[in-house]
């Protein structure tokens, strides 16, 4: 049995890298930018968004309050930015480039990270000001205060989404 | 000059990573779990959260609105993280042990992400709901809007310190 090996052994060059490529773990990731996951969460959160904008925008005495004000603002910020980054993921998959740069990841990071925060305050304090009126006051006329929690709910869901988007994209700046 | 080197080089292996070993980067963090820097961040968020709890219970009517008895809840709960966290980092320093266990890192990721989400929700209903009773309604007692105001800012300092916390160990547990 022995004899069949040889008596000298080559010198076993240990691999450059035990764990896979930093590329071809970012490509893993399913709802990192530029995959189909990533056009789903923006999808989302453009949809949820824009709900929330609707339903405040359709109630007429909404700008005398100043949060519900920076609820309409917020919901249009991100609105803007979901979709952007929507089309930029379609680009992503139709042309089949990749988004793995590390200045493009940053800004995504960035803008995520921005319009996340922005968008629960925003929610945070619709969802204390109606609660205020509502439970507090009990100042509220019929189904006003039914459609600011519904509008709220739908900022706090679009907040999830973003939030998930946020944590996929500095999840690949970090393992760049 | 050349006679002083030999003719034949040996076979230079090439090293096993590029990069420094993962616990490497992880030491180098400086706001990371077990760091000096760490522990400062959780001494200022528990400083700013009890200033804000304490400000907030100063005043007797806070309990008459929904959204400041959450924003004392939630700073209870943050002060209570943040000083369990302050002494674990203590002890990490005190006795030269690393907090870099992966279960650990990701119990820290969970806690400050609970806690991040829950500070700044309170401090955004507080803020929303103080500019509505000063500027909406116009309805605030001499020097009552200055305080809750205070409180929020106070909350919105202890997020800033805790979001860093939270991207500090979401990096740690990416590139563990």
């Amino acid at each position: 049995m022995d004899r069949s090996h040889p008596a000298v052994h080559p010198v076993a060059v240990p691999p450059l890298f035990h764990l896979p490529p930093a590329h071809l773990r970012m490509k893993d990731l399913p709802g990192s930018p530029g995959t189909l996951g990533g056009l789903a969460l923006r999808v989302g959160q453009f949809g949820f968004a824009i709900i929330a904008f609707g339903v405040m925008v359709a109630m007429t005495d909404f700008s005398t309050v100043t949060a519900f004000c920076y609820l309409v603002a917020a919901m249009v910020l991100q609105c803007l930015w979901s979709i952007s980054l929507a089309i930029i993921d379609l680009y992503a998959l139709l042309t089949r480039r990749s988004l793995r740069n590390s200045l493009l990841v940053g800004v995504f990071v960035v803008g995520d990270g921005v319009t996340s925060t922005l968008t629960l305050a925003a929610a945070c304090a619709t969802a204390g000001i109606t609660v205020f009126i509502d439970n507090d006051l009990g100042d509220c006329g019929p189904g006003h205060c039914a459609k600011f929690e519904a509008a709220a709910a739908m900022a706090f869901l679009s907040w999830i989404l973003i939030q998930l988007s946020f944590l996929f994209s500095f999840y690949l700046l970090a393992t760049r």
